[in-house]
């Protein structure tokens, strides 16, 4: 609990059973009190703006001011609307270019396959030469990459994509069908996806399609460079990145085991920081699916130890994925997560858990959060649920565990309708560890971190939330992040220049 | 703040920093002890079930469990659903059953014009002989009483009901349209109301039909009576009703003031209660249209000053009703409103202000919480808002104000669609003072506050939420009403019977 945080729960404490407000002026005195004491709590609310940040803050708030305005006339406000149609809205904004053009600094809840463009998939893989696709029998599109053509598979008819392509006479309107079959963007989304359920199966069945391009050597390497730089584009200066550590292969069938893989991520990304040295770099962390049984979990989890012992600073730690509801609970992998730590000297393995993406209060994957916690995860992925947890919460407070909030995710995978009813609207009106991320941006046709900025900004932080509140987030992404101290301090420098020159740029040249 | 939720926090406070599990073991001490401290916290926790309880609490439970598997399996759960499509299967449910047999106290947050079920209201309406009805030029029924033909208007053709509905060869029919046209169901709620305006629109409009018929004197006292009854058959023994003091009329035309109205209130309350000895009362607060202007609701607060000097056990107090977002902030209305407090000795006028009834944090009308607190008010109506606001949380909790829930009417007037969602979850979750109420029950084919309470129970208050949970509710449903001290202890004794012979039919009977 940071101190000032601390010392205000005392003044309350003291002070507030014996408010009384008779005359106007006092009441109108006690009122401005309290509304300070409220901002002061804020997620940003100990930032002191500069004065260059607040003639910033002052461009900001009159777009934010008036897109405000224009909604509460029309009754349309993008957070309250399905992404899919609030989208181009968003694009539009000022506010959103605003977000746009500011360092946002690290991106911390990223899943490695749903990051890129996929406009940018299809047109660098589907035109590779050595790509095939089929439609396979139980109806999805299936791609593989194959230096002869791929073994007669009686479930799948093989056919070269670019000559698939010429034959149907219309490239663009085919290159737009191979996007819509790795894309959840449904003209109606609440017909399409009735329930979670049904959208998690959607979502998986389209990151299985991708995959077939992705986990091909040469485009696996293009499409992390790719996503790297989609960020960089975006003003984000770091990422940390969830992967499943799959099976890469070559065109003649070889595959590559997990050490290649992450051997792999870590060239690129010092390929990509080569290139853009005002990058801060990227960090992976290993997941397993919390589907899979307690031996396949130990087994990964002793990969994830000798990998983090092979790749100390780049491989940040462990996770667990997938559909939380029908997964196992955390505690029925306790054994082989508390292993680690019984070692003498204790193993090092960062967790990383995604911990309360429910809506059900009280089932049992419902006390992730608490045993996340309690397995002194680093930061709780998502983290819907926290708020139904007050000692959870206090707890995570106390040790500084943050969430990672990606609200357009929690709003596709219909966990909440209206980004304004999110939780993480009680947590940053209190100033609770908060970073903001993307999950699978690619998914859902979002691009980088300001579409998710956008929404916390506009929805979750209320009509006030200002430039502090937004520097905040950027600042806490980076305090957050698994980098070491020496990394981090060079990051948190960089983000200052970029954050001085964002700022001039603004005042200079307007949004 | 309760004394033991003050010395678990203290606990929380000095022991979480130091939380260490490396053994199995210990992890599950530890979890078990901070669950069980969770547990503890809310609300309900502090409710020791007696053996007896404990036994119904234990088929509860057990049909708990059965509706949460079914809905877990077939994806559909009732309180995730818009509630015009869910009313059938929660009518189904046995849990519903269970709660409709229980006792459940007081319900504090009514409307005086929407109480009733519509069947009801239109067989013992508009079969009176001196019931006139016409299609007025904006397309909307109206429906009067007179002696004789109503004067001509030309907006309004009237004609006689029994006559109509006689022309139309099928009353059935009829009867039922014009139930349709008083009441918001329809079978496509998200297509027929795109946003909060058109929902509240559509809400006045029907609330007006019915005031037609309503408003005439002797519909008026049968309508009240009426309600009353649904209440008590649902098990409620007392209600607090707002009212906007219309001008009730005969049917001469002649109308009468606002102390009439407020007497027959109190009388036909007090026939009830002589025909059904355990039935504690109701209560009456004047509430006027926050849309009005200032020197309107400083004419309203001197009525109500008066009506609750003639009236000081009945007239409960003062509010203001209408949509919050286009509404006048309370503190727009300061100067009157800290008026009668400020007299020499100050005039007793109790608040019971809605507030927080938005999605908007930060707007103007989200500093209602905060003003109806430091005004004082007894209760807050909705609060929908209060969780993002810390401060007026703590004060609320500290000065035991208890927020007024409605699910449903949340619900439908689309503040929230899935009401796992509903911010009262983190309220309950950390013992927060709540009550349940149903708002408006008859304009969404509601009865009476079990549907409410089914809400709450499935969707907020979690899986562990137990007959302990719904004891709590219904005492502190008791606890939170105007009733004067003697008043609430005879009503608390009456409780307890009511609440012995449940338990003994539910161990008897069964559901």
């Amino acid at each position: 609990m940071p101190p000032l945080f601390a010392l205000q729960l005392i003044f309350l404490a003291c002070t507030l059973p014996h408010v009384k407000a008779e005359t106007k002026a006092d009441f109108l005195n006690v009122r401005a009190n309290l509304l300070s004491l409220e901002h002061g709590l804020k997620t940003g609310g100990d930032l002191a703006l500069d004065d260059v940040e607040k003639a910033a803050n002052k461009v900001l708030m009159a777009l934010k001011v008036q897109e405000l305005d224009t909604a509460l006339g029309s009754g349309s406000f993008p957070p309250s609307t399905h992404f899919f149609h609030a989208k181009s809205a968003i694009e539009q904004s000022k506010v959103f270019q605003f977000i746009r053009k500011m360092p946002k600094g690290a991106a911390l809840h990223l899943h490695d396959d749903s990051l890129a463009d996929l406009t940018w998939l299809v047109k660098n893989a589907t035109y590779r030469p050595d790509c095939f696709m089929c439609l396979n029998r139980q109806g999805a599109l299936q791609f593989t990459f194959s230096g002869s053509w791929p073994p007669h598979d009686p479930n799948c008819n093989w056919r070269r994509v670019n000559a698939t392509r010429i034959e149907t006479g219309n490239a663009t309107k085919f290159d737009a069908e191979l996007v819509a079959n790795m894309s959840l963007i449904r003209e109606d989304p609440k017909m399409a996806y009735p329930t979670q359920a049904a959208v998690w199966k959607a979502f998986e069945g389209v990151l299985t399609v991708a995959n077939g391009l992705i986990f091909y050597s040469p485009v696996f390497k293009a499409y992390f460079y790719e996503a790297l730089r989609e960020f960089y584009e975006d003003n984000v200066q770091y990422i940390e990145l969830r992967g499943l550590l799959p099976k890469i292969y070559e065109l003649d069938g070889t595959t590559h085991d997990e050490e290649w893989v992450v051997a792999a991520y870590k060239e690129v990304t010092e390929q990509f920081v080569k290139d853009h040295p005002d990058f801060s770099g990227a960090k992976f962390i290993y997941s397993s699916i919390r589907a899979f049984n307690q031996s396949d979990i130990a087994k990964d989890v002793a990969k994830a130890v000798k990998l983090r012992a092979k790749f100390p600073s780049f491989f940040a730690g462990y996770d667990l994925v997938g559909q939380e509801d029908p997964g196992h609970p955390l505690v029925y992998f306790l054994d082989t997560l508390l292993q680690p730590g019984q070692q003498h000297p204790p193993v090092d393995l960062p967790y990383f858990f995604h911990a309360g993406e429910t809506d059900w209060e009280g089932m049992a994957v419902d006390y992730n959060i608490l045993d996340a916690i309690l397995l002194n995860t680093s930061r709780i992925g998502h983290g819907f649920a926290l708020t139904k947890h007050p000692v959870a919460m206090d707890l995570a407070r106390k040790k500084g565990i943050p969430i990672e909030v990606c609200p357009i995710s929690n709003q596709v995978l219909k966990l909440v309708d209206d980004l304004r009813d999110h939780p993480v609207s009680f947590l940053l009106a209190q100033g609770h560890p908060v970073v903001i991320s993307a999950d699978d941006p690619s998914v859902w046709g979002a691009k980088g971190l300001s579409y998710d900025f956008y929404q916390a900004f506009m929805a979750m932080g209320g009509v006030d939330a200002d430039l502090a509140f937004l520097k905040k987030l950027a600042l806490d992404s980076l305090r957050y992040s698994s980098m070491a101290e020496d990394e981090r301090s060079k990051a948190m420098e960089l983000f200052q220049q970029k954050w001085k020159s964002f700022l001039h740029d603004v005042l200079s040249n307007g949004i």
